[in-house]
């Protein structure tokens, strides 16, 4: 019983999300969707990547999703990008962006902007199993998080096209084997691209605009 | 419609944490259900408590929670104590534990055991909406993870009796503000218990140690 629930919330979803998708090749747009663990740094990486694409001349704007609050739509603003704010609460708090909730992001965002950057609710489990419409799903995991995580959370990984291990200047610190996480991910997933970045120093983080840009060309 | 049907799986759950508190009294054993995202330091942290309430005399068995992989739990096995393993996989993995599980669990566990700790799925967000049937809700929040996680994620917190800052070795280099983590945990919960403790070098395990010892003689 409660399997078929849940299959029809799932093929709802699916079909909301060609919806998405539909929309988004009529405005010429790219979408791509951040997922991580809470505290992994999709924030910070956003602060030091849209200046970054809009340098190169991208119009960017964010859906941002959280249970409750805006803190992180506030840590966004002095970048002076629209920003959709999308609150889950219901029950207590949605775990995760659907693509009905995507669907209203886009309606309140400008219809001229490029690409479209989705900051995920902060959770290693329930989004991966939700498309919203993204071209790509990108998932951050910190090198506090522990080398494991691709192994005990796989279908976020096995749904990423593109995984950052972040923080990497606190990998000495947190005596992180970066090589083993590497070597986990692809364990679930072969063919998943994996970059190194840090926030902080912003390393690694031009190499990420790019990456996006090569697949907003390809698309759009 | 989805709210009815969530509000069925939540009244089901805690009809079955009824009969796991019953069990529990029955047994004459208290449980504590340790919840956080990933990566927060859950399994170090039982592998430095579970020695210092066995000095103390006390049984210790652990209920895993884990979607898939059994990593936490082959962790635990030096430690020599009886481990029920509990793996959600379904549709790519269930988020939580129900209580339906913490059944299976404790059936699986020996009856003379003194204290159960579960080991929930790493996830700050729907763990807390289900009622395992613990005596009491601990969550941890390690130092890497940004001081506006309470207020970002607020049901696990009003759910908690106690909160751990954990990796508090660590808090120097993350720049954490821990007088900040505080306080915002109590503006979400005005009676939340705080300790800070490392699973690093040990501080503050004793104390959470004493504090479980407590909560279970004023139960059993």
């Amino acid at each position: 019983m409660e399997i078929k629930i849940v299959r029809n919330v799932l093929e709802e979803n699916d079909s909301l999300a060609g919806q998405v998708r539909e929309q988004l090749r009529a405005r010429k747009q790219s979408m791509f969707n951040f997922m991580s663990s809470p505290g992994s740094g999709k924030t910070t990486l956003l602060q030091h990547l849209i200046p970054i694409l809009g340098e190169k001349g991208f119009r960017i704007g964010v859906i941002e999703g959280d249970i409750t609050t805006t803190c992180d739509a506030e840590r966004l603003q002095p970048l002076g990008i629209p920003i959709a704010q999308i609150n889950t609460e219901f029950f207590g708090g949605d775990c995760h962006l659907g693509a009905n909730v995507i669907l209203g992001g886009l309606a309140a965002l400008p219809s001229e902007l490029d690409m479209i950057l989705i900051e995920n609710v902060g959770n290693l489990v329930c989004p991966a199993e939700f498309d919203t419409g993204a071209a790509a799903n990108i998932v951050l995991l910190s090198v506090t998080e522990g080398e494991d995580k691709p192994l005990k959370y796989p279908l976020m990984f096995r749904k990423s096209h593109l995984a950052l291990i972040s923080k990497t200047d606190m990998a000495a610190v947190a005596e992180a084997d970066i090589p083993l996480i590497k070597s986990n991910m692809r364990k679930i997933n072969g063919v998943i691209e994996v970059m190194e970045l840090s926030g902080k120093n912003g390393l690694g983080v031009p190499e990420l605009a790019d990456w996006l840009i090569q697949k907003h060309k390809a698309l759009v």
